[in-house]
């Protein structure tokens, strides 16, 4: 097939993880004789420095036009950088937010899974973490808090400010949807967290989510508080399969998810709109600390590039051999900085990139 | 010193746990020649049976009369209890919402400590958890989504919720104090989380809080994204001294804290106002499915009832002998079954309960 992926390089490290899963992306392509056209646009603080704003209407429009979209990571030190002397809507963060809004990515899918080979880098004790987990969080990506109006004015000489939850039954309904769809075809169960005890937002969650779970009689609903959930996340990963969120509470538990897992370098995420389209980029931030210094984990950003090829192009087994190429690399021993360990092989972030690409 | 306590036995194992506390208060105060008066007052699902409501008028005007407030916990099984099919407002924790309101307990203080004698209980490898830690969460307790307007309605044909997150100044800067002045007896760092990337109520958090700790200028303040502290608290939990939040997301990261330690059974909480009242109340819930059978562990009621004393009462030398004499039991190898491990004791809330009272 022929396809056309917007890359977003963006910040600290993110153009050097994107150009190895670029070069992975081009061995598939060779390999089962595709052809993928890229283009980049800029977001974030390189747009700033640029347009002065972190995301152009231009580069929406591009992002818009591709099949595609596959993301770095945006941000800088936020003690140190200028863009963090900008007022918020102006910083590199705002062009996420918006690219979500506007490219309409309202399911945000984050696998947390403790990889075999990375098993002594899970912080939990063996008797918990260490048999094992796979899940995957659904978080609603375009609603919330995240895009209610807000507002910060002053009452009789007080500030104060006011922020808005809002959801609509359409908006829980369709990243619901998705999530049904995913356990279907996985182990079955959806847990929907909320904080009904309290917000009326999530009272209307749980009742649309059941109403969704009943065209999935196949998969089984479980309800759980959010704050509960942020302890079974660590009592018990194991007992999910499925988690299914808001917007804020996703953003919360998926990064606690990925600590459990331990391997945050590893974790791709994909944000999901209406049809095929979407924007992949790995879970972990640009790490300015160690950018352009050959450092970075490319492996999160791979996988991202694995997720694409599936979720947007259909190319199951394509991806499939991006993620046993990574394996295979992991089992020889081979290991970026932040995963590495006694007795495995330290390499840079191109080596990385090499050798996964060889192994395809 | 003479001195009234209001009991709020609660639901589930609340009243077993109380009974252990008030046994331990009792010791006290023949040994140190103080007199505790106690009245009783409904509160959660025994409230409901009694009078149809979670929390009566009158209960609130009887504890407001009271020096301090000692909780045991309310609620039942959310599937099965008949409470859970009222309306919201009208369930068992909805009165734990309205005491704290009418009360005006604005600060929820939790700590989260890794006890020497439970190690083993903790999750986290001895790499990460077991090097010790020692931290207390400040939780905004009477603001925010728990108390802003919400309301669903129909839009087109269409549900849609909306709550509201709300913060003045003032809230802010109680809380923040609050919580700078128990670092000045501590560690002296206030590590203050939020989401001010994304949230005006956020952004308005950061400024007061910065504002506050000018006046403390031996304490080090520090800001942390919300994501970004659910991932830390696993990783290096032993980075914090005192963590100061709103109240949602103090309600998520103190649950998430208080199961890293791995002795949730372990922790008390004490919700204080202006002045000197408080609430004090074991951080975990009412575990109906045990409850009545002797198997609860009354220390974190235990050890609430010493914090009571501290704060409420000023008794510092006698929480101390209420806390020391947790610890030798705990020592000796005496453990209920929550905290039970290979080689110790195992016995039920009652014996310890008569064990802790008996060692001080
Ligand atoms: C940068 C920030 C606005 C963003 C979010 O909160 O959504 C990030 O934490 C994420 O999870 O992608
Ligand atoms: C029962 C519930 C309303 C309450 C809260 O969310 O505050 C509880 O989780 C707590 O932390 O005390």
């Amino acid at each position: 097939m022929e396809a056309n992926i917007t890359l977003i390089k963006g910040d600290g490290i993110g153009p050097e993880i994107v150009n190895e899963a670029v070069k992975v992306l081009d061995r598939i392509a060779s390999l089962y004789g595709h052809k993928f056209n890229y283009n980049e646009v800029l977001m974030g603080g390189c747009s700033i420095d640029e347009y002065g704003i972190p995301l152009t209407d231009e580069a929406v429009k591009t992002a818009k036009a591709a099949d595609a979209v596959l993301l770095g990571a945006v941000g800088g030190n936020t003690d140190t950088s200028p863009w963090y002397k900008l007022p918020p809507e102006k910083r590199p963060e705002a062009g996420l937010l918006k690219i979500r809004k506007e490219l309409g990515l309202y399911a945000n899918i984050r696998p947390a899974i403790l990889f075999d080979e990375l098993r002594h880098s899970c912080p939990l004790k063996e008797s918990t973490g260490e048999k094992g987990f796979d899940f995957v969080i659904f978080r609603e990506l375009t609603g919330g808090l995240y895009f209610g109006e807000r507002s910060t004015t002053v009452v009789e000489g007080k500030r104060k400010a006011v922020d808005t939850l809002v959801y609509t039954e359409d908006e829980i309904e369709r990243v619901a949807r998705r999530a049904f769809e995913a356990a279907q075809g996985r182990r079955k169960e959806v847990c929907s967290v909320d904080k009904a005890n309290v917000l009326d937002s999530s009272r209307l969650w749980r009742q649309v989510v059941a109403e969704v779970a009943k065209d999935f009689p196949e998969v089984k609903l479980t309800n759980m508080l959010v704050d509960n959930c942020a302890m079974q996340l660590i009592a018990n990963p194991a007992q999910f399969d499925v988690i299914l969120t808001e917007n804020m509470f996703g953003d919360i538990l998926s990064d606690e998810a990925s600590m459990v897992t331990g391997s945050l370098g590893m974790l791709p995420s994909a944000s999901l709109g209406e049809g095929r389209f979407g924007l992949y980029e790995p879970s972990h931030g640009s790490a300015p600390d160690i950018a352009g210094k050959d450092k970075a984990n490319p492996i999160a950003t791979i996988m991202s590039s694995a997720m694409l090829l599936r979720y947007s192009f259909g190319l199951s087994k394509e991806a499939e051999s991006i993620e046993d190429a990574v394996k295979s690399v992991l089992k020889e021993g081979y290991r970026t900085g932040d995963i590495f360990s006694e007795g495995k092989t330290l390499i840079g972030c191109k080596e990385m990139g090499d050798r996964i690409a060889d192994k395809i």
